[in-house]
């Protein structure tokens, strides 16, 4: 490869292999160059010296930077040396796809090598019928494995969770346990609490490393272990797992099924992703662009965006008919229809930032029956002290660009009604669909915006018609 | 208390007190109500046995449900029971105000047994005042570790550390490396990695807690070890660690200066928050609702709203004067004037949800020089495909409202114009301000719907001019 940079040494790191990363971050474009050329000539040698030793979050990212075609080649080179737990850090698109271009064979002897949790976050978002596929060559113990977490419904602990874990009765000394842990060879990777459980394999509490370490030989385990017993239940949705791990700052946590029995633990990896993702949902969600990634295709993409787009087709026909129920008003003075849509405008935007604290609020459980009225009151002083400072403004401009301070007038005195019911639309539109189980973040926006065009149009062209038309 | 409520033992839990939390995880109103009166009767001894042993974080909960002159008696009742952790968990508004209302005396008191990162994070939004006069208050080794922490920028790494942590020299063994944690009493609440560091305190490595309990005792350090060495500087900005952190699901990283010196150690419980925070933050910003909180009061949330929509109102006035130019055309068929806001809110609405994807594509490193033009040819391929089946879909709708087909054609052609432009406007303007150093979140959304509304108006009045009117 130096051979291609003869002049630029200093992008080489020490072993003449171009480094990985740019200073900001990014694939280095000499090292996917690097990666390109060996793919394009097979060259598994030099695949494996560029490739092999990165941390699998690297190779997911080198994954997504090459083109398609270029995936599978890649991941078939790299062989043995390609580290499955990769998948786990590329989009879903992306990872669909290679895992169906991939034989059965091929995917099932790099999924036995995964952790259960990655394993299952491999497998849950292929079809059943390739599910089967591949959990059919697996060995027994791990597929039943797999198949336990799978039956857990979605977006639940039991599908987050990895069934390999450390559990010790409560008799045992601190000693004991770490001299277990010595001669055990097939612990699980990481791990930072050591669970203690009864008989039963009822989960009796937590022991943190750190603990464990610190305590004299003789301990007792269930002496030192924090019986607080933060645990969660496998079936418990992984956004309330997620808030419960930011709460009470865990690392991991114990999964019971409904006899209080350790199946799993999760960890605050996980917890990290699911966190990362249902912040991203919101705000796609009220952007109306559904669960898309950067990868999808357009197809997949104008899928989710068609049908916002045509919800909010339908609420601007119901802004044009109440603009049509003005049209007299409008040939007699054209001036209304040059300023009505600044009156809408300013209402769409100040609905949009009320709705968008109360939806995060709703989401972060920072806003309930206890501040609730506060908030709205709030929300409705801001809504009347911007409504009236804008209408100072808009009204002055207006009076003076169509020389008529009646006109001036009326166009503040319908800013001020419609930033009124922006406040009042953007606070208890996505309250009412709390209310009803419905996702505030996925339907406020188009009704929120529905309100203040119809109140916007309604309140200047009316106002408009009666004071200075009438 | 169970006078109060005769009728409901099931909500009391077993030793007699109302439970804290609601099934679906609110603050139980019983319980609150019970805080309450016992604040209002000043009676210690039942806000000890309510709210003495409960976590920070539910203490920190039941503060910001409190009211404003509720709190600072809360915690001088507390007294020695309260951790002052729990105002990490409270919003910036409600800790400011309750640490400018505890005497000096109190504040420094609480800090003294916090974890250094806990107490910089309460110190560091007080002004300089005081913040010297509760420094002065503590002892001279506390105070200077927390001065070297507050000397970094704010929202770096150097803010967010830990300064209390475990190193010790490469040449110890696992075996005395765990005897000496044994014999220790000062060390850190919790840690799950022991640094090894050279006689000059530079950062060798670091070895995760359950590779040593796994080693045999004779092991040294050095060879444990992890010399990967994902370590980050002081200086770093917090959003990289937070992304270093979830690209390599690290637990802990230790923090080093210029030198290479270890200073400190971050956890990844500051990373979720920072995380959250970051995610939050880019909503907001999208939203024009600035860094506000819900407990922030009318007029700071006002400030923040204000000057987002004064830019808004600048660009409806643009938009305004573009249909000024048409005023004639207006006149002479007031059709043009009820439909024109279709097109130009379906513009906007399409160009926010190519933004939205494009700013946080930005945000998570999702996007750049080596796919951004396959994502500009995806956004135009979804603009032309959604313009074109809109177009259908208002052309027809137009043509049969005003019974005129050559209108429903002009407005079908300029919906296909304006989803065009919504599409590149949409891409295009977030990355020139990324390009700029400025936040694409803050900046673009006033950009993007100022070109969909111009463009809009623009193309729909300007082709019925000439096609209709001309």
């Amino acid at each position: 490869m130096a051979e291609t940079e003869p002049n630029a040494p200093e992008t080489l790191s020490f072993d003449g292999m171009p480094p990985l990363r740019t200073e900001d971050g990014d694939l280095d474009p000499l090292f996917l160059d690097a990666i390109r050329a060996a793919i394009e000539a097979a060259d598994a040698r030099t695949v494996e010296a560029l490739a092999a030793d990165l941390h699998e979050a690297d190779v997911g990212d080198i994954i997504e930077a090459l083109s398609a075609d270029e995936r599978v080649p890649f991941i078939q080179l790299l062989g043995e040396h390609f580290d499955f737990t990769a998948l786990t850090e590329v989009d879903e698109t992306v990872r669909v796809q290679l895992i169906e271009e991939l034989s059965p064979e091929e995917v099932a002897e790099g999924v036995r090598e995964l952790d259960s949790d990655d394993a299952v976050y491999i497998l849950e978002d292929l079809d059943d019928e390739d599910q089967e596929e591949i959990l059919a060559k697996l060995p027994a113990v791990d597929r039943m494995a797999l198949r336990r977490s799978l039956d857990f419904p979605e977006e639940t602990a039991g599908r987050r969770m990895q069934t390999d874990f450390i559990a010790v009765p409560p008799f045992w000394t601190a000693g004991q346990t770490i001299d277990y842990l010595r001669d055990q060879k097939d612990l699980p990777e990481e791990f930072y609490e050591v669970f203690v459980i009864d008989p039963g394999f009822r989960f009796l509490g937590a022991v943190a490393l750190n603990r464990l370490l610190r305590a004299p030989r003789p301990t007792r385990m269930a002496d030192i272990m924090n019986d607080e017993r933060q645990r969660v239940l496998a079936t418990d949705d992984q956004e309330d797992v997620a808030r419960m791990f930011e709460r009470y700052n865990l690392v991991s946590a114990a999964v019971v099924d409904e006899a209080e029995r350790l199946v799993g633990v999760i960890t605050v990896d996980d917890v990290v992703d699911v966190i990362q993702a249902e912040a991203e949902e919101d705000i796609r969600a009220l952007a109306g662009v559904g669960d898309e990634e950067i990868s999808d295709s357009v197809f997949y993409t104008l899928r989710t965006r068609w049908v916002w787009l045509l919800f909010n087709l339908l609420t601007a026909f119901l802004a044009s008919s109440v603009i049509g129920m003005f049209s007299g008003s409008i040939s007699k003075m054209v001036a209304l229809a040059v300023l009505m849509p600044i009156v809408a405008s300013m209402g769409g935007n100040a609905a949009t930032q009320t709705m968008t604290v109360t939806v995060r609020a709703l989401a972060t459980r920072d806003l309930d029956a206890h501040n609730v009225w506060r908030i709205f009151g709030r929300e409705l002083s801001v809504g009347l002290l911007n409504g009236g400072s804008f209408a100072l403004i808009v009204g002055l401009a207006a009076a003076l660009w169509f020389q008529d301070p009646l006109l001036g007038g009326v166009i503040g005195a319908a800013m001020i009604v419609n930033l009124l019911s922006a406040a009042t639309a953007g606070i208890l539109i996505p309250l009412a669909f709390e209310r009803l189980d419905i996702d505030p973040a996925v339907a406020s926006g188009v009704f929120v915006t529905m309100v203040t065009d119809v109140v916007g149009f309604l309140a200047f062209l009316g106002l408009a018609s009666w004071i200075l038309l009438g």
